[in-house]
């Protein structure tokens, strides 16, 4: 997973950017409107006040430019990578009102981006040098699942699912539903197109046998404390399956390692996008 | 302010829940396609996982009726009320797959309002006896404004302007670009229309007198230490001006009582909104 | 209130003229792709056919660059200004065909707007030396408010609020379900944020006093006779309240210099939107 | 042409009715919400406020309903029908915040469609007797087309095309861009799907001629002078071609009828649309 | 009618084209993402795999700027002619990621577009040398008529009237509720605007006389065997009418020169859009 | 993969059943607004004129619907079931108008789902008896994928995946990029998320062993002569890794079978969505 934004997503990005500064300017900046004369020029500086993760320039970027396409914006710092209180993460310039317009939008962007990044790298740190990988889950702020994904990867973490569509995840409802969890992965594996896996989830050791001999591609330890999650990956790295192992449910700071260090492979948190404080930032004009 | 939902604002609140459901469902839940019989019926409670301010009913009430108007919420608690870990706050049920396709969107806003609804409590409850309101900024998820706001009323907050059209805030920007603080509430007097107030930020004393013989109406303690705001809302009161006094900026739990005790009228925080961690709420099938 | 366009209010400006395109071109211009081959370039002028007040040239140049951006448009009038019969007030070049498709659209935007500054302007000529503002109302062509307001402040006009979201405005229907002018008041201070005055009708002198005493900021005297009016502002004045005064309702352009003689701060006059009659504007080709 | 509403013009309707409310209502009705309690119901009727004949109910009604599918509209009058000051048109009821917030839109639509119905009446009437139309334009406001060529229907008029998509009109511009009247009419005839009649403008009698003998269906009377206009329709009549006859241009109350006994079928009027003063109507509680 | 895309054209071709694009994209194309570097730079080969006439390659090319407006695209072939297999009909480079992302959608346009364009051939061919036009009929795919007719115009074809709204055709469920045919010309005469032509279908040589007799401006010979169509097109051709004869229904390639013989003037077929296959074409990178 | 249309569905379904409508119907059926009174009603029945398989029945029912809820739709034949030529497939009755109006769009919703369908049907009774499955590929006409997959499960065909967003294909250029096929499938393991399998395009045998080596879970035989498919499944079943085959490329009716019984698990059919010929069905009026 990388940091790239394709040009492709330009589309779909600029739909939720410009909805966003829909959402602040609505019939107009009547501060600016009435202080700010049309042809001043200005630069500005957007200064972390705390230290975090950069997440986020390239679309604090792109509102300064649907704000005004004159503006330019220089990106000082790489995304995902670590700033001090005080650095200057990026420059702005040209048309004083615009910049005046447009920032709380850009920088709502980037504190809620960089939040997530910071809190995603501790989870990241905490795992350091074993073999695991911390992902996200679908509890992102709705209508920002793109953003919010992007920060996680900008913290290292990796991403789970985007949505309902492209991946099955089985939970402890939809085994009920389909009356077990063998008839669940048996029926998922027919109906859904051959390119998508089957994860199963499971809360006791039982339905961990279950979910494994019934052929399931990756199962996912639900909310299981420690001795369990241990006894349930002897039993699956066992069985010689193949099958990937996924922890999910209670996951903090303080436990984040020994469960790493109980061999599974994939550690989800869905606090690092619905609950990381956001990182402050300033824009501070010239 | 209060916390009905107008009839006129469900055109608007649809439209960013439908944009929610369509970012998670995209093509099709297809887990739930491949396991769940078009005709099962279930039944399912939203259970509070910890203590916390209750926010969002309405909207995640409408989340289920958008995906199958057949589906039956019933809130049990009332918003803005405070909930023990355990409770059962709403109830729903009706089609097996479209409660599972809807719940992840609907419990995501459920989480978010009810985590802003709770800190928001926890500032109101800290000034409780005092006269001083605490407010909302636009510092607030893109997109979301409106549930954001909503929610600090539901935790007892009241809102601020809603974005930059409905409200003049000359901010030092402002300022210097207009030159000077009493040109720029002249301006702003000019040319804004009848309707609308003039606030002024100041961050020193100085500033203080200035905004205050300009005539602002409502005058903006930015960013000061407490013996500073009680020497500036000493010199505000002295001048007899029914001038409104508002403070923001590095406001926390530990220091809003002394900042309100210090006369203020209105204590604004950001972090309500964008550093708010989620309630705890989980959706279980009966 | 200044003329300018701002940079982030194209967004809605081109959401609108795109629809206006739409609606007068649909499937295509079956006459001029018929008829006028694809390369073909002309010249045309936008010629006054009786004498104006010009408004809406940026908008007639926005809709001709919409359908081909090589159109070259070139306003040859300022916004505002006073033009006599037979005055070439902006041409545009280019491709011919683009130039007929869009002519119709660009020519309504300028009759509508021109139109209504012409009115405004009457209105604004009829209490020149006074100090009072001639406002408009939210009585604009629907899905037009922007442009129809653009058109009075283009006429000399000053903008009154914007929607029912930008400005509190208490009318009798407001009192009566509130219980009485001082509750109506009382409740609006409270509930609506801070930055917002309180504007409060009145159609009777004793609902005058009663909007004084209640502390509204500004009270709106409602079709009320001359007399009356003049006892209203006496009365207002008298009480050294600096509440702001407007008057409304039944203002002709006979009697509108009355009205300001007699002390209001603001006239606001329905008809400069509602029944402006259009500006008579033609395209020449060379 | 009827004032029939079908049912697939709803959704066209809707589109344009809810774009009007969001104009008006934006982030909310600020009075509104903070005086009138959610549960209030009233009753309030719409009034005439001097004559006029009557349009745009339907419209009225579906405003209501789009903001409160609760609200109870009743119109007491027919469209098209003439009314006096002081007539009750139409009576709505329900729940009083969203009577509240729906009338000034509601309202927008009746003057208008009432102002263009009353203004086209009297073009009607001026040539009572005589076989000839009185048709509409393409100048109408925009966004708003479907609305003013309805009123024009309401009015006793009868429409021209729609738009640039479903109808030839061949102007003095083509002529020159394709290379003569006759070129023009051949090319048109060869290129425009056979369903379309071909309309030609002339302004001189040899034009007039020209355009016969190109084979026209139908010839426009471009801006003639009357003698000049009973001229060409002698010669029209007296090729006995079946050719229809349009006259255009600077038509006045005044010698509209004079037009009219000239003998042409159709006279199109761009004031019907374009500078119609509004009915004056208000809606009141009872 | 030609080939040219108008300016005015492209805003609604995109929003077409974006949704094609989105509908194929969605969250992102996982592979390309994956697999290749942001900055590679490929060139690649748009290449005839089968015989066919070209079309569709403006719209190839748009799909590829969309995605990227960086690539560059040639079109090597005229649209409309003829290609063998082998032929590379267009060239398009840059980055490499755009190029895959966007291929599928862009082929699909080519493959539909050029199949339909090459059907219609046939039947052009088919009627080489006779004054009949081949004509399209509303069978097109939903939501692409405006291609589908494009491409019939690349195949030499002509375009019916391209929706309800541009064209009157009165067909035998019309007639029914009308109550006659020729009532129904009659109705249809006098409430569709004046640039509108009537055309009436008829299936029995009685019914062509009364749409004769009702003055029928068209006459589209509905399902007529050969020996009826002979008849009806003596029976028209007798009454000197200037009436223009369509045929329509059962049309294949093997008896559309026998209609065309018959001396119609028109043969519509719906079949060359909604039974075209699609012609076989392949992106190879170089 | 099942028939069912799920509640979900029902939003985006409406919006392209939307769009197509207004693509025919524009600014008014100008026919039937003509000729047909208001309230008249009929009823209808929807006949097959030749014999095929059903499909897109409640899609016609959902266009019906839109146009006028009032329309009562009765389906008489299951989606996916075989009729002759004569059938009545579905009833629908209410507003004359109304059912003429949606009669195109709806009918041609379903000539093309049910060609398809049929198409379909003919592949996959070509390989009756054996377990593969026939499957389509993403050469679905644009904007119409949903519809297309739906109308190939009806056809008792399966899925591939919907988009490049929900499955992983390395196909030829993407190997090229990665610089290998064993590189490019270790770079999809590491980017895509955990819950997607790999699968990899082949056209050699060399190719086929590589891709082994490398771990795809599918492989994708790509345009393979009969003998080398073979083979391939030769050397896949040999290296018992449970890889899945794919064939594709070149599949006709007549040469499916052999693909199939050379033992691949998929066969995926580009022709049943982009060339399958329109079932002919019509509305007739009782």
């Amino acid at each position: 997973m990388t940091l790239t934004v394709r040009e492709n997503e330009w589309m779909y990005i600029d739909s939720v950017l410009s909805s966003a500064l829909k959402e602040d300017i609505g019939s107009g900046d009547v501060t600016t409107s009435a202080l700010v004369t049309a042809n001043r020029q200005s630069g500005a500086s957007l200064v972390a006040k705390d230290d975090f993760i950069v997440a986020g320039l390239p679309f604090a970027d792109r509102v300064f430019h649907l704000v005004d396409p004159g503006l330019k914006f220089r990106s000082l710092k790489k995304e995902g990578c670590r700033v001090k209180a005080g650095t200057v993460i990026a420059t702005v310039s040209g048309n004083t009102a615009a910049l005046l317009t447009a920032e709380r939008t850009a920088v709502n962007f980037l504190q809620r981006l960089s939040g997530i990044a910071t809190l995603t790298r501790k989870y990241v740190d905490a795992v350091k040098g074993l073999k695991v990988k911390i992902a996200d889950t679908r509890k992102t702020a709705p209508g920002l699942r793109y953003f919010d994904k992007y920060a996680v990867r900008a913290g290292g973490g990796t991403n789970h699912r985007f949505g309902l569509y492209d991946g099955v995840l089985i939970k402890d409802n939809h085994i009920q539903a389909a009356g077990g969890i063998g008839k669940a992965v048996r029926l998922a594996r027919m109906r859904a197109h051959h390119l998508l896996k089957i994860e199963a989830e499971a809360a006791a050791l039982a339905e961990v046998s279950e979910a494994l001999n019934a052929g399931a591609d990756i199962i996912m330890l639900d909310n299981m404390p420690l001795e369990r999650i241990k006894k349930a990956v002897g039993l699956i790295r066992g069985s010689s399956s193949g099958v990937i192992i996924e922890a999910s449910g209670n996951v903090h700071l303080d436990n984040v390692r020994g469960i790493a260090e109980a061999g599974v492979d994939i550690i989800s948190v869905g606090a690092i996008t619905h609950s990381a404080p956001a990182a402050d930032i300033s824009m501070r004009f010239d």
